[in-house]
């Protein structure tokens, strides 16, 4: 497979607008669609899968913390018992609103808090599995790729859940492989050429070289997570897009005129 | 099919609990089950459907305008294609919670203010059954029967929706087949004989009285609904259990203590 | 005093935008403050009230039903008692906040549907101004002026409540004095000058003309209700506090500015 | 003053009922009223207050995280702005209630985990603390009394708010004066001459025994934090306020019979 794209999508919530999805969703080949926890309600999930489905996007669950005034961006202490039956909650949900238009929902990419805490505690990250493992179909779980992804992909095949493993173009990365916090000077990249360049590297299994500039780094990446919040980004995307596959753009793009 | 007996449970939320729902479900056939909107979280809707699938009672999805404080009690002035995203969304959210329990949701019975909308306005009737028919599994509608209840089979045939007509053993029905008011003094009936006569009336086919005294009423019925409240609701419940069926009622018992 | 201009403002919620706050600021003189139940965060508030006192605008309530989703739009059958309560405890939220930054409340002013069905039924009204007569500090009730404000100026007064009337600069009104529906063509004046003129009519107690040009209204008028949504409504806004009164337009933005 | 009984109240929400208020309240001081994030809802809020003025309890605010669900009882990672501006809308809130009904607050406890990252992060401490000392009337905090409370102290002081330190008559304390975790064998007491006892010290500032028998702890204590769940426990709140001040208890009782 090659590398795929992915956005955080579906992000406005009754009368409030968020992201530019009709913009992004030309140029991006995965869909992490809110489920009405920190973000999406019913209506927009379902106006979000009709715009997805119409550009053959795959779609994505991005269940999170119920959380709206906080966006899901705040850690909430959990039992593990609570989150699989959270996230399972979010995923039915948007899986039978899928099924209505006639998609189906293929992976499970966590939102904000929760994916943080699964990226670092196991028994969140198990929870996380849980929920997805004992669905009727096969989903996948997205998750963040570092340099050493292998406790990673244990936990998931003990759950027999495929693994889609995401790096971020527009970020910095320190030596550990882990993404340098937004608080630090140049954690986030706004070069445009300085993100196609990294987009490119993950896409040809090339290393990147690490913030402090002392390490090269290589990751292994199904997907890049890009971003629809506003047209630099946007802007980025296409690029990014233009960059790995042209044809997959045009195609597409006539798709979704059609 | 014999006359049914259905109940509204998983009615708790968090740390709130409501209804006797271990001491009803032995007694009961189907169990509306609250999705999260008026009652009803994510583990309580886990425990509730573990608790249902014990007993061999069939799963119904029982959602509700999102109204926590209220319980879905009182009417909020959706547009028809709010209607139909809540109720998907609901309907979703439990089904994929009933299918990681090894069960299937078979029927929908809106709840609350939602439920006496869907009665009173075709439009809401239609947003409702939008939401059913769509959906890859077939699931029934349950609604109100009163004595004239051919636009309700038109209409839900018209979506291929089968309907299942419930009745009240514990209440009061006028002239034309509604119900009467709570507000209205002998609107709900307390004598325990009185409810498993009624009861026994719907079973058989029978036609019940009038509130007035002045007319027999005729009310096609394939389901009762029955309460889990406190227990006297319960007593009444095992009463018409036993008035209608004692031998479900012993192999039920049997299995759930198995 | 002089014709007031209120706009309802803070209506973002978490990371979710609305309104231009900041450009409207300068020329308006009574700020509707969402207080949490439709819109409005504990931040947003405190930042909303920061921006009203820097511009010396009159704090506001802006109470409303308990509906995030549906922005406080879609009418909920809540009891009296429900009203009363709802309405306080929202006041109460938005006047502690106002007071740790050195403000006070003056006024309430319901939001959208709650507004809607104040003016349309008397129990809710009396419900709303029981809210507001049983504080500390006395509070007016913004509400809409028709053509006859007898039976709303006598239910104000029963609770020792002052009123401050409200009209539309930019919409349409009927024979007798109501709003012309959304619905209707021509209901939403989008030519400025149009507005400012009936801006300029309702300040110098001059009537306007009916909808269907057979009538000619007046109205009793305290404040004109302008909007801060884009940058249309803002130059609406700029238009009609230059024809109003320009030396309160320039005090107030060189105070802002300072 | 003497040793106050404090207890937390107003839990229900909606059409869920929680804690045994009215049996309580005859024998308590200080009321802990749940604010509507956690529990209670303005209704209940109302009532409480009303129940509380029937028996001369002084009216304290509760504030929590915003999680329902959760009952307040998970930490959620607030930024102290955050915590500031919901505490203060909380109180607010609950303020303009008490107001209506002619009562006053008097005091803020945190609840759950919001009470416990107050006691453990010095930033969410001074984040409460100032959501307190910026309001027009004084209120005090009431927070865990542990063997060293001059840290808690000095904040407190620098905002001036009065601090009434609270302990358990029920729990356990270890050898630091923190309370035994409830996960540990006998952590809690549920002997009610061994509860009565412990009231006892601390009203009369004797040392108790630490849970490992090896320390004897002295506490300050303004305040005993008692529960009104269960029969049980108000079997003990009636124990212990007879035990102290059986004259209180009368007159209280004679109070709200009247």
């Amino acid at each position: 497979m090659q590398l795929q794209l992915n956005c955080d999508i579906g992000e406005s919530f009754g009368a409030w607008t968020m992201g530019m999805d009709a913009e992004v969703m030309p140029y991006i080949d995965q869909a992490n669609i809110a489920c009405g926890f920190h973000a999406g309600d019913p209506l927009v999930m379902q106006r979000t899968v009709r715009l997805a489905l119409t550009h053959d996007v795959t779609l994505g669950a991005h269940p999170a913390y119920p959380d709206l005034v906080g966006f899901g961006r705040r850690s909430l202490s959990c039992s593990p018992d609570e989150v699989t039956a959270m996230v399972r909650y979010q995923i039915g949900a948007l899986m039978s609103i899928a099924a209505a238009e006639g998609g189906q929902i293929r992976y499970v990419k966590p939102h904000g808090a929760l994916y943080n805490d699964m990226m670092r505690a196991p028994e969140i990250l198990e929870a996380v599995l849980k929920a997805l493992a004992d669905l009727p179909q096969p989903l996948a779980l997205m998750a963040m790729s570092t340099v050493d992804n292998q406790a990673l992909r244990d936990m998931a095949a003990s759950f027999s859940v495929p693994l889609w493993l995401e790096a971020f173009a527009d970020r910095a990365y320190d030596e550990a492989g882990f993404l340098v916090s937004r608080r630090e000077v140049g954690a986030v990249h706004h070069d445009q050429a300085k993100i196609v360049a990294q987009a490119q590297s993950f896409a040809t299994g090339q290393p990147i070289q690490s913030h402090s500039g002392q390490n090269m780094l290589t990751l292994e990446v199904d997907t890049l997570c890009v971003h629809g919040d506003n047209p630099e980004s946007i802007a980025a995307v296409r690029a990014i897009r233009e960059a790995l596959n042209p044809s997959a753009l045009t195609s597409s793009l006539t798709q979704g005129d059609a």
